[in-house]
C-alpha cells in the first residue's frame, strides 16, 4: 500500500527527522542494503527485514514495491538523503512497471553529506555549490571530468561524494588535478571520514595537500572556491554580508 | 558559552531532526529572523527570543554571538540548513572579531530546499547537481549568469534557490533563457511554494512552461537536465542502474 523511501541522515538517530522515525515506526516491512539497515536495528524489533547485497539496487527495489504492493507498510532506508544519489528515483522507475499495483510513494529526505559534512568542517556551503559523485560505475569518467572542470570554472564550491574506492584509489587526486586548473594550489579544502558515527575525522586542507589524502567511501570532499578561508580552524565560505562577494 | 546554529528544516517540526529539537530545548535564548522564530515559538515558551529585521544579518549575528558570551547558551535558527545561505558562515566571521570570547559554536544541519522540494516533486536529485541562488543582493548578476550557463553545460540539474522576489519579478525568466542555451525548451522541471508549510503547492512543467511560472521567493525550482523524465507526474532523474547513464 504505502512505500516509503527515507533518508536516515548520516546514521545517528539525532540526526534523523521526526518523520523518518515515524514511518520506521509504522512500517511492516523494513528493505534496504545490510549497513543502512545496520543502522536502524534497534527500531526494527518485529519488523519483517528484506535486504540485498551492494549492486543489487534493482532486485532491491522490486523487493520493494512487490511488499508493498501485497498489502504492507514499507520502509526503503538509505543513509543520507533518499533523493541524493539514493533510491527514490529507482523506486519510481520500477513502480512504472507494476501498473496494477496500488503502492502510494512518499519520498522523507534526510540529512545529506553534503550538509552534514559542512556542519562538522564549519561553513563552506553558504554560497553556490555543486555536488559531484566521483564513481563512474554509473557515469562515463569524462562527463564526471567535464563536470569538475566546469564547477571549479564556474566558482561553484564543490562537494565531493564516492571520493574513492578500491578500485578507485587516485580518482581524488585525478579530480584534484583538473580543478586545478582553475583553483590555486592553496585554495581551502576539507574532508569528513564516518560522519555522525564512530570515529568520525574530520580536516581541513589545502587542495594541494588534498590530492595526497586517503579518501574512501565513506569520505566527504569539501573543495572550496577563491573566497574559501579558513577561520580559526575552520572551513568558511562568506555569504558576502560583510561586503565581500562570494562569487568568484 | 555554547552557541547552536540551527537548521530548521522547511518549518514543520516533524522535519527537523531530534538534535535541532533538543539544542532549541537547551538554549535560554533564540536569536533569528521573526519568519524563522514564529516557526519554532511553541518550544520557545520561558526562553528568552532575540530578533532583527531582515537584512539585519550581521547585527543578528553580533546579538547571538554576545549572548553567548555573557555565559547564555543561545540557538541561532534558520529555516532550512543554517550552513546553505544561511547565517553559520557570518557566525564564525563576527566570533573571530570577539578574540576574548569563550564560544563554542556547533552548527546543526537540517533539511535545505533542494532536498525537501526534490522529495515532493519525486527525485530529480539523484545524480550531480548544483545549488544556485538569483539573488543578487550579494552576488553580481554576471556571476550568477555565468554559473547558470556553466552548470547547463555541464549537464547538473539545478536546485535554483531565491528565484525571484518584488524587486526581481523577471529573474527566474532570465536565468531560464540562459539555460535554454544548452537545454531543449521540453526540460522537466519543477516548483515547490511554501514546502512543509500551510499552502504547500507543487507543480512538474517545461523549461519553457517555467519562463512564464509566478516564482516568488518562498518558490525552490528544479531545472532537470538532458536524462530527467516525467514519470505518472513525478520529475526522476535515473541514476543509471538500469543502464540509461545519468550523465548528460
Amino acid at each position: 500500500m504505502k512505500l516509503y523511501v527515507i533518508g536516515l541522515g548520516p546514521g545517528d538517530d539525532a540526526m534523523m527527522t521526526a518523520e523518518a522515525l515515524r514511518a520506521i515506526g509504522d512500517s511492516d516491512c523494513i528493505v534496504g542494503y545490510g549497513v543502512y539497515i545496520d543502522l536502524i536495528r534497534h527500531l526494527t524489533e518485529g519488523k519483517e527485514i528484506l535486504m540485498t547485497p551492494m549492486k543489487q539496487e534493482l532486485a532491491r527495489c522490486r523487493m520493494a514495491v512487490e511488499a508493498a504492493a501485497s498489502g504492507k507498510t514499507v520502509a526503503m532506508v538509505s543513509s543520507g538523503d533518499a533523493g541524493i544519489y539514493g533510491m527514490a528515483g529507482l523506486i519510481y522507475e520500477v513502480l512504472a512497471e507494476y501498473t496494477d499495483a496500488d503502492v502510494q510513494v512518499k519520498v522523507i529526505p534526510g540529512i545529506t553529506a553534503a550538509c552534514s559534512a559542512a556542519a562538522v568542517l564549519g561553513a563552506p556551503l553558504t554560497h553556490d555549490f555543486a555536488v559531484i559523485s566521483l564513481s563512474d560505475l554509473l557515469t562515463p569518467w569524462e562527463n564526471i571530468e567535464k563536470r569538475l572542470r566546469l564547477a571549479a570554472e564556474a566558482g561553484f564550491v564543490m562537494a565531493i561524494y564516492n571520493p574513492a574506492s578500491k578500485k578507485r584509489a587516485d580518482y581524488l587526486k585525478k579530480a584534484c588535478r583538473i580543478v586545478s586548473e582553475h583553483l590555486p594550489p592553496h585554495t581551502p579544502c576539507g574532508v569528513v571520514r564516518n560522519i555522525g558515527r564512530a570515529g568520525q575525522e574530520s580536516a581541513v586542507l589545502t587542495l594541494k595537500e588534498l590530492e595526497e589524502y586517503p579518501a574512501d567511501m565513506f569520505t566527504t570532499v569539501i573543495i572550496g572556491n577563491r573566497t574559501t578561508k579558513v577561520i580559526d580552524g575552520k572551513l568558511i565560505t562568506p555569504r558576502g554580508y560583510r561586503g565581500v562577494d562570494g562569487g568568484e
